[in-house]
């Protein structure tokens, strides 16, 4: 007989696990047969040892199939998925899924709340009052059926064993471990019933990944369980040493991605949603190669259909589209204040790892899981790195709750700018593709 | 405000743990204010990333203060423990502690159970009918006093936080590890009072240290939480590759213990018993060196002190005298089986890890904590390493509730042995000593 000590033992060891063990460790786990102790000594072997492409593989089919696994077989020819592995500013989501969906691309996603310095998309929709995030999953089929897309929360009874893992690693200091990261991430999307997978798999200050090296170990390991697994994933390494676009914030976001759906948007974000776009619908055949996805995405920008589906999307989950309409009705926060360059020169960093976590303190994100939100908060982030910016020149517009909280961000904000007195080059959007 | 995950964290990053940071550990574990996965996952990085000497100090004196310390100062002049890490037939504190007590040095001894291929002294004197191992603190007091002698289990209250982190070790995979390991056995000894410690590290087939390596840096890590503890720790590094004595099974070796304090038994188990009680003399100031405590021993064992005190500490702790009187009334197995040599030749191995478990398959042990145990059964093993054995001699006597399962004690015993052909050089009874 199987002993959950014994294959903590293993890996503890440096041995390989089987797919027997894994399998008996997971769902022995979720059914609540192997008590959390036992799974968080086995997470700390894991974390310091290691575990091969094949283990992690066996652990990220093991924990999507401890539950519900969506079959949307018979609502979409390809099942498409996008996951970005989290940042300062992403709003990506808003603007690329309703795009692709307008280019004939149904997509259903399931998205999650912001934790840390992270902002998570389930928050940033829900600045607008009444969008539901918990469809069902008839629901979910449905709407995925009638108006191409979707975007929603995960439902509880999708890869439960990676919830209550997730749980765990939480508090046992078992979360940077790249074999749990990874199938974690890939449980829900193979839970999810997609067939590719087209991963945002961010670098830099800002993101879990600081370093370009983790980030492509992160990404190969990704792409590895895809292969192992039948499962085909294309991951893009893109740069999160600064914020993505201006925005960070739910409800400022929601206006950010909304006047991209309309043709404009800061040019960093427009770019970066075009190339993760283009992937997508090459992924899922409706364009033949980047280039002429690019040329669709651009039409569905400019001609009105990518903001067509995201109205579509906001009256469907029950969301009230004058909202989005008129972003003015947005919620806004009470004290707005500009922070101008105290100098002039060149920007040589713009910590986006900062800026997320001022604006958490400004009430926009949680420390926790559970933590209050206020979607009105946040700050425009108006200089890129590798910009020249003169003395007086406004750097942040800060959004907060009272006068003195805004002035604590403008302090720590100041703090997130390093000057160069000669040129700085430009960070680039995107470091590299893997598949 | 310390936060426990943030102490497993430093840990998991191999950084050293404050004094303060284990403290708040041991002692939130031992109130219950620490949850069972989260010292889980800190074990098992404790176990792959290592501690410091300094650590695994704190963390011993932590354990060892989370409940009462013994102060023995009152009835003793200096309080000197020993402690074995646990062999095949090491019934050494069984004519150990009588035989220093004639010499005039006070030992009070709280000894364990055995586990797998280990014996346990507890369970060896529960031969005697009516003997026991539960004395409350005063009562362990008060018979220090007028005998100088006491031999029982340890007091509940006593290193509550070792007894509670050893039994959450064993079903994590977290066992092996020197740091948990010296801790344990350390925090235990000084929660019992003592000053100075005989520590008899057992190395080989039938010793949880089975490399010398490992045995010399256990020892070594001992000593130096006796350094940095202020107590004075002795180690000495024995042989367990074979059984020590000829007896292993609990009865069988209380009759041998007997046989030594009436001044015979096996000449290798002799030795050992004068070697670790000479240095339990001279730590004790009751000889001035080592030779001279060999000397007081040696009397001792000859005109019946020791064995004079061995009967009052039966009585003190109301063991029927008249069985270890009369050694024929011990319980004593129904079927005695001997197994003589299938050839002629040098003996190579006496592997002592193989006749530990089949003593324990025979029932003289417990594969888990709590099993019953049968004290009649066990083993007499003959003949040593290094010794030539004709064809037919006795090699083992088997002890055995029935013919069946004598007969597969024999098959498996058969494997214990390795032969040569060709002259063979006995074991070492010691591989050294360090303080």
């Amino acid at each position: 007989m199987m002993r959950a000590v014994d294959v903590i033992i293993k890996k503890r060891d440096k041995l390989a696990l089987s797919r027997e063990e894994i399998d008996f460790f997971v769902q022995g786990f979720t059914r609540g047969e192997i008590p959390d102790y036992q799974v968080a000594a086995w997470a700390m072997a894991v974390l310091l040892n290691g575990m091969s492409d094949q283990e992690t593989t066996d652990l990220t089919l093991s924990m999507a199939y401890s539950g519900e696994v969506l079959d949307l077989s018979g609502t979409v020819d390809i099942v498409v998925d996008k996951h970005s592995t989290g940042g300062v500013g992403d709003k990506t989501t808003l603007v690329v899924e309703p795009a692709v969906a307008a280019c004939g691309l149904k997509v259903g996603k399931m998205s999650g709340r912001g934790l840390g310095f992270s902002g998570g998309t389930l928050d940033k929709m829900e600045s607008i009052p009444g969008y539901r995030t918990d469809l069902s999953t008839a629901e979910f089929m449905s709407q995925l059926k009638s108006i191409g897309l979707v975007l929603t929360g995960q439902s509880a009874d999708l890869a439960p064993a990676d919830g209550k893992l997730y749980a765990l690693r939480d508090v046992t200091g078992t979360v940077p471990s790249k074999p749990l990261i990874a199938s974690s991430i890939m449980s829900k999307k193979i839970a999810g019933g997609a067939q590719v997978i087209v991963l945002d798999v961010k670098v830099g200050s800002g993101a879990f990944m600081e370093t370009l090296q983790d980030a492509r170990e992160l990404a190969r390991l990704m792409v590895a369980i895809g292969r192992l697994s039948e499962r085909k994933v294309i991951a893009l390494l893109s740069d999160m040493n600064q914020p993505l676009g201006e925005a960070v914030g739910n409800a400022l976001e929601v206006r950010e991605a909304v006047e991209t759906l309309h043709g404009g948007g800061p040019a960093d974000f427009r770019e970066h949603c075009l190339v993760v776009g283009s992937h997508l619908l090459v992924a899922g055949r409706k364009a033949k190669d980047l280039n002429q996805a690019r040329v669709m995405l651009e039409k569905a920008l400019a001609e009105g259909q990518a903001w067509e589906k995201f109205r579509q999307l906001v009256i469907a989950q029950g969301g009230d589209v004058s909202f989005v309409d008129d972003v003015e009705k947005l919620p806004r926060a009470p004290v707005i204040q500009t922070l101008p360059a105290d100098r002039s020169g060149w920007l040589s960093q713009v910590n986006a790892r900062t800026i997320g976590e001022v604006s958490v303190t400004l009430g926009a994100g949680r420390e926790k899981k559970g933590d209050p939100i206020d979607h009105s908060v946040g700050i425009m982030v108006h200089r890129k790195v590798g910009e020249y910016v003169e003395q007086g020149e406004p750097l942040f517009t800060i959004h907060a709750r009272s006068v003195e909280e805004a002035e604590a961000a403008a302090e720590r904000l100041s703090g997130a700018l390093q000057w160069s007195k000669t040129p700085v080059a430009p960070l680039p959007l995107f470091y590299g593709v893997m598949e």
